[in-house]
């Protein structure tokens, strides 16, 4: 296992004292991530749960849909790679290049603004709500639970919810990787989205909705503000956006039926 | 030119108050960059000051070295293009798949990390030295600079300091693209970065380091929290690192002979 953190000597100015003490610093790591033999992408990473942070790349970006295409994840820390194999690989082949590229050279950057074309799903239609205590509870939970955050201040948070509590926690210096890591879990783990609640501690852009919008997941909810896609695609794609929740505030972009005031 | 704001309806909740109203949010904008035929990357960004933008990109990434090699530039808004057109192709492909690079295929992943491959340059010698009082009515000039963020919450800042003043600033919904932004203007409008200072709204981690390491900026501060490559390179590259400066507080990572305390 790769340490997630670090020490270093730092001098630390408070006021008038000035003190050389050691300090806990978050590490960045290099994943290079292959589907068979197809290289997609390098995340630079916080090299924890790296199966989870594949598998949930692949299948935000839409290059696998669920757990069955899987046959196998090997994840090589010397050398910073990760491979997913599948049963199939012409399953993926016609999705390498997914239809929201610009250019089928662009094969690296996914999920691009600019337009707003998801897949064509159905928007998510559950009649499910929540109280807004509800949704101040759980953020006093995610707020508590940051564990590589409260030493470093340098990481992302996701967390996967019901209405009651937290059940998935994850964290990654990058705030989509954060958000893969939560969904590689459920998808290798077989925990189902329904009707279930998305927390991020980063803010919301057409490139997280992208990513959100391949589950059926009704609720995104963020500690941080939502761009102008964001919001476009939550509204298209039936998921109720929330942003700024700090303290008993928050902000309803799209969808707020589902919140009870 | 494109707007950087625009008006969403929210629903807004604070206490036992609720209201619905217009609510100013932060535009993001997709620019694929060509440098001459070569698609470079695409750049998800905050539409104003392109040129700068990719014209800094390309310095920043090693792929232009001088304002001298630049021929022209075009911006297309309604495609979102950028074309940089250099006055000689074979000055920039030797270094379109610069060395940090895992394979050559990762043209678009630029400054990797796992190792601390920078550029061989001699680290930064100037023997510039700063009061600390001096580093917090920068960033309390920096605080109060913010146009788009305020409205909004949504952006990323850069500014381009001396130990007295902001001499250039910038915002952008990528903290990359927000230094970018700087390094553009400084090499299009000929503004020399000798003994200045970078200070940066977001999080420092390699990345940013093989940015700023291709100027000869001896400090760079941030508001935020460093990786460990981000202190790695910083100490490297004879940079002095500072972070977390926050009221009357902060933490120095690398050369801190460079600060008078």
């Amino acid at each position: 296992m790769k340490e997630k953190i670090k020490k270093f000597d730092v001098l630390k100015i408070n006021g008038k004292n000035t003190d050389r003490i050691q300090d806990t610093i978050v590490r960045e790591f290099a994943l290079t991530l292959f589907l068979n033999t197809h290289e997609v992408t390098t995340l630079i990473c916080t090299p924890s749960n790296l199966e989870y942070l594949a598998a949930g790349y692949l299948f935000s970006e839409g290059l696998i849909k669920e757990k069955n295409h899987i046959k196998d994840i090997y994840i090589d820390l010397k050398e910073g790679l990760a491979r997913v194999i599948t049963w199939k690989d012409d399953l993926v082949k016609s999705n390498i290049y997914p239809k929201t590229l610009i250019t089928p050279k662009a094969d690296r950057i996914l999920s691009l603004p600019n337009d707003i074309n998801i897949e064509k799903k159905p928007p998510i239609k559950t009649n499910i709500t929540i109280e807004k205590d509800e949704i101040y509870s759980l953020m006093d939970k995610f707020d508590l639970s940051p564990q590589i955050f409260m030493s470093t201040g340098g990481t992302h948070s996701a967390a996967l919810c019901d209405k009651k509590d937290l059940l998935l926690f994850r964290e990654d210096i990058g705030r989509h990787n954060a958000i893969d890591k939560i969904f590689g879990e459920c998808i290798l783990r077989d925990i189902q989205t329904d009707d279930r609640i998305l927390i991020t501690s980063g803010r919301v852009s057409s490139q997280t909705l992208n990513k959100v919008s391949k589950t059926n997941l009704p609720f995104l909810i963020s500690k941080s503000a939502p761009t102008d896609l964001g919001i476009e695609i939550s509204k298209q794609a039936g998921i109720t956006l929330i942003g700024f929740v700090r303290g008993r505030r928050m902000n309803i972009y799209t969808h707020d039926w589902r919140v009870i005031t």
